[in-house]
């Protein structure tokens, strides 16, 4: 009887430890959970189980008082400690995801901290050329339904005809937005290619958020709550056009990219008008979407 | 040195068993988790930790055959068994909770499937009188938020003025409900007494339902959806009135409950336009809130 | 600019309905949450996004009321309403988790009822041809560790050479299993191919059980628990081996299935010593796994 | 028709944000999950939920800034804010969790950085004396079941018997720990009182770690690991007897704290021959703990 086969991978998940990021003049203290793997071949026993997570925890920490500019370049150093511990490994696959925090200004005017999600992977071969890294952000924002809004629209026509207004007075329901249900929405984007990446967390949200129906804000006045709840509906979305929106402005902005640079764009939207959730979610290649672009330009 | 104290409670949490309970002429199936416990003596050692485990397991068994027409009787029924087989305790706690689905008429009149939580909590003393029950629901409906509509009325009125409406034609955003943030809401209601409660949990989903903004509902067409939202807009609550309406409504629907009866009603609004949740909450006695409504009414 | 892609897939998630499933002369209750999508092609508008959901909950309802005898058909029906209902899309993919309960005898000879997970997926191409369907579940069993237990039998022997016992008495220690550290162990495999399989869920149960340390129960008396905690010290194994004895004893069992069958076997343990959990996984062909079969044989 | 009661409480849950304490020379950064409210006079309308919002989070960021040199300092903070900003209130009560990092040395000698999780809460009146405050934490750590043990004892002697082995032989089985099931067990303590405590939370840390069968390490060598496992077997105890070491040995720590300071301690045993949690649970005040003390001192 054959009693072994090369494993995809065998590793440690949940792995809690606090990370400083120097980014520029700043600098951020995240807290990551960590999930690290490596590939174990057929003819490797598993007696080694205990020297793995040991190497894993030191990768962590050697990685952690280096110099760490981003949390890509972080999970690649562990990528590459893990590999230096396990001769028998040929591959290595480390991810993290934290909370993350950044200063905006809201709507009313006030410098507030927003909280978001990061995330961010090191695939690397031994000898195999160049490791692949991605970064991704997660944003909570506003989703605001177009088709319930225009039903709502005629709805409230009939009503008011029937209650004898002009056509004048309800002409105006066609100048201004009207009642529909919105949500928070779950909006996701990451980034993956082989090398370096010249992609900025906070460049990611904002460009997350400004493909929302409305980003939101922890600190509303009235004034700024009002704001952002018609802004949201002059800006109303199903989840696939958050999807299509946010992929839209992603080839605009980083036209530089490879085409083999992949995409994974998720939109999901806790429905305030059911009980179960909506989403959208696109998993492809930048190569593929222009390619789609340029056939649509024809 | 000493080594013993009066435990509060020891016993096995998260063990799950398919349920059926027979209700009037339906049978339902439940598929609860349950947290079940017993005090400990302090002059009692820790041995008979494994007959705990297994009588537990015995104590659920016997319930379930047995002839069960609720949740609240199956609980008891629990703690019951429990006591019969710790001769040294002299208190058992049963709870538990399950997905529970009801059959609802849709706003544009189809029969669905909607999806709730249900509760269910015994505490028995042995030689102490009549036991003490709980049952509760949970609800996901929706809120629609006052303030930020009557904001959004004034932005919407300023706007149309500058760009030269009529007041006349202005005047009609006086007579239809305008944009607001909505969002799921997470209403809760438990009710608690010593002895036999008549208290149907379908009648507390109801009650529950008709003091939200609005009810969810699982399968809407497009009418449906905009009959939903305009509802929704017509009764704009905050948390703190969800609370409120809900324990005026269950006062005035079960007069006939005693005043030691407990409530527990609990309102979370997961905001459509913040990253948090705002709740309300209110743990009380009919009592407490009879003599405030009493003492108001003068 | 450009403003739709083809997106991978659109849908809801986390609807919970119960479904009865018919099993020979069995009736079993379930109650999963699905998630269900279809692709959405880059010319079709997000409009119908409330039909969408609509039509889905009614393919989810007569899918239930069908003739249902496996939850692996279940899901393929319900993909199948999806594509009648939706004539732009070409793809539907429908998932599903549950709770599942088997009965079996634990080591003291007693009937009792067990928790599982079940996963049922299927997916499915308009004029594609076979539908590809899986079945997986998830158990929680035992796992005690094979390293630990040989570095503590060093120990021990050890301190008994320090106090002076003679070499008969310590060797004594090589004929027993010493202490290790063990743990809950979540295994879980599941089982994908295009076209009809003759797999039952019951069976994988008990695979993956019989290739842990050991199975668990929810009843054990005394003598129960400690021939559970031997046996599981009998068959000491890493996470790797789990996930490597599982796919052994699925190519052995199921010899019938075709290469191009998916397995995917993965064992999570809840280390004991540590915070954190050690994982193995692997996702592969029933092809790729019997050529590496054939390869070692050699 | 009367409607509005005078609520429980009204607030937000889940907001996160990361904060600096300055303990002594070090400075720690937590990234904790607060839950703040205050009470609503019945007579006060809902009206001000905006400027609540608002208000609670102005709170935050002042206590944040200030000199914060404990997290029970921090909650007490915010609740005053609270009560400043809420002139209608008469009660605030602010909570916060957090995962915590401590320093610890490992069995095998090296520094390990390990994860923990830290609670803290303010309640206070206004013009109510002195505010209550209450600090905890929760240890992943190590428990054997020392009655299983026994009979893994027992069993194996029977079978040495029965393979002819003489009884001085088999009696080294009562010279050493033999096999028993053991888990994470999730050990949890929190204090409270009236008024300034002098309790370090990593002194409950160590508390608590040194009453669990063994605490656990995210770094093991092999001869650690062993180690550790001979521990945890030679400290066998129950979820109970976890709870009551915990309780004597804070008792014998802590003796100037006050008969009515509050003590919550739980022990929950995530049973590796189970799929359920085992727990035990004592919420009880000083006093309470120390008169059973003294009565059994008799």
């Amino acid at each position: 009887m054959v009693s072994s086969f090369v494993l995809s991978r065998v590793g440690i998940q949940g792995v809690k430890r606090p990370v400083t990021i120097n980014r520029g003049n700043r600098s951020i203290v995240l807290v990551p959970s960590f999930d690290i793997s490596v590939n174990l071949p057929a003819e490797q026993k598993g007696s080694h189980m205990s020297r793995h997570v040991e190497v894993i925890h030191r990768a962590v920490d050697q990685a952690i008082v280096g110099d760490n500019d981003s949390v890509e370049k972080l999970v690649e150093r562990v990528a590459e400690e893990l590999l230096k511990s396990h001769e028998y490994a040929t591959y290595a696959d480390v991810n993290l995801h934290a909370d993350y925090f950044m200063k905006k200004r809201s709507p009313d005017g006030r410098d507030v901290t927003e909280n978001y999600k990061i995330f961010a992977e090191a695939k690397i071969e031994r000898d195999g050329g160049i490791p692949w890294r991605s970064i991704g952000i997660e944003v909570a924002g506003m989703s605001a339904c177009p088709c319930a809004m225009e039903n709502v629209r005629v709805l409230l026509k009939d009503d008011l005809k029937n209650r004898g207004f002009s056509d004048e007075a309800i002409g105006i329901l066609d100048e201004i937005p009207v009642p529909t249900h919105n949500q928070k929405n779950r909006a996701f984007i990451e980034v993956g290619m082989n090398g370096e990446m010249d992609i900025e967390a906070e460049d990611l949200i904002k460009l997350v958020e400004d493909n929302l129906s409305s980003p939101t804000y922890e600190i509303l006045k009235r004034k700024g709550e009002a704001d952002l709840v018609l802004n949201a509906h002059m800006h109303p979305k199903f989840v696939e056009d958050i999807v299509r929106d946010i992929i839209d402005a992603f080839l605009d902005r980083y036209r530089e990219l490879p085409d083999n640079a992949t995409l994974h764009v998720r939109s999901i939207s806790e429905e305030s008008i059911h009980k179960h959730d909506a989403f959208a979610e696109r998993i492809t290649t930048l190569g593929e979407v222009r390619e789609a672009t340029m056939y649509e330009r024809d």
